[in-house]
């Protein structure tokens, strides 16, 4: 039986990588004048994975990857006001409002009254946590997880941490990377909900092992029913 | 009785403040040809402080804050190879050795016999896990907690999460206004171990009520024997 339900929460509470695609439109309008839109977004991705190790993820780094992208493919012809643009985009992204998915608030709601529930989120400890504060839903959650990363040394740490032996532990989200797989690996359970967009470096090709050993559902409002059919082990 | 002694990391365990100063020295010889250092690093200042609400703290903002204090200060005639320098010294910040101050290490070491041992530190997750796993003594601390603000009201949350009497914790940092207030504030226990450099925006002018409800002492190999000479109740 599940006793805990963990929700990642960038693209699984509130929308996220909207945000990101929006500012990258925003980022390769301001180059067009120098450089194609293809070749952009393949220099902007290679920066960012180049400084995941420096930067971490979140929208600082990929705001100073920005900057370092529109520098190259313009090969230092880029202005200091486009330059000031960039950071501009940052400020905005940080400060939009959190926009909660259809059905996350009554779907949460209601699960917390029979459910310990959890965030588990990766990204900038800063960002994060102004998102939640301002999602209006943070009081439904007994324990905030801020990680840096997501492996299954991350979500063994934090069940051991809240003393949750792995099946009563349930991961929900909508990276197969960060939020099923390693889950599913440290004898977890996992419910992936897609959402429309993905983030290259978040995609998996190859299932492999975990194949068949999560369950998917479109929306968030499904869980609940979900849960009711489990076996009551 | 004092059971658990948490530490700051940054100034109290290892030299931080020295690669912000080194930093800033880097990016003011940067920008001389365009403005007098004074008025940098006035302009920087100030600009650190209206992006912390936007960025928090770490060197990911501070950068970003550097590189709009560089088109600030210099009307929009800095180029594209000096803000990349700016982002080389990000980088550079980012993967420095992390040089523990002297005595800590055999400090730590003893004290971690008979005390349940924390980190409490504030700042960017990524980084400062990253010096955390670099420093060579994470195996000393039983809880490592890395916030965006220390206020208060964290400190009383810490405290909840891990079951601590306020009267039996206490926390040794270098800055009055994070690490020793705000604990105090809340019935705790205060070591100030000064640091040679303090960042304009840590200091306290005004000590107030705290004056007096708290221990300073000038090097953290003096921390055992005051422990030793408190009154055991």
């Amino acid at each position: 039986m599940i006793t805990t339900i963990a929700f990642d929460a960038d693209d699984t509470l509130w929308h996220n990588e909207n945000l990101y695609s929006i500012t990258q439109e925003r980022f390769k309008r301001l180059l067009a004048p120098f450089q194609d839109v293809a070749t952009i977004d393949q220099r902007l991705y290679a920066t960012e994975m180049r400084n995941l190790a420096f930067f971490g993820y979140g929208i600082k780094g990929f705001t100073l990857s920005m900057i370092e992208t529109a520098i190259e493919v313009t090969d230092g012809r880029i202005g200091a006001r486009e330059i000031r643009q960039i950071i501009d985009f940052a400020r905005d992204m940080l400060r939009a409002p959190v926009e909660l998915l259809p059905g996350v608030r009554e779907t949460i709601a209601s699960l917390s009254d029979s459910y310990r529930l959890m965030i588990i989120t990766k990204g900038d400890l800063f960002d994060q946590e102004s998102k939640i504060a301002r999602s209006g839903i943070a009081d439904y959650f007994q324990h905030i997880e801020i990680v840096s990363e997501k492996t299954p040394d991350t979500y063994a740490a934090v069940m051991k941490r809240h003393g949750i032996e792995p099946h009563r532990f349930l991961m929900v989200g909508n990276s197969l990377k960060s939020d099923i797989l390693p889950v599913v690996e440290v004898g977890g359970n996992a419910v992936y909900i897609p959402y429309h967009l993905t983030w290259e470096h978040e995609r998996v090709i190859d299932e492999g092992a975990i194949a068949g050993r999560y369950a998917t559902l479109s929306h968030i409002s499904e869980l609940p029913s979900w849960l009711a059919r489990l076996p009551a082990v």
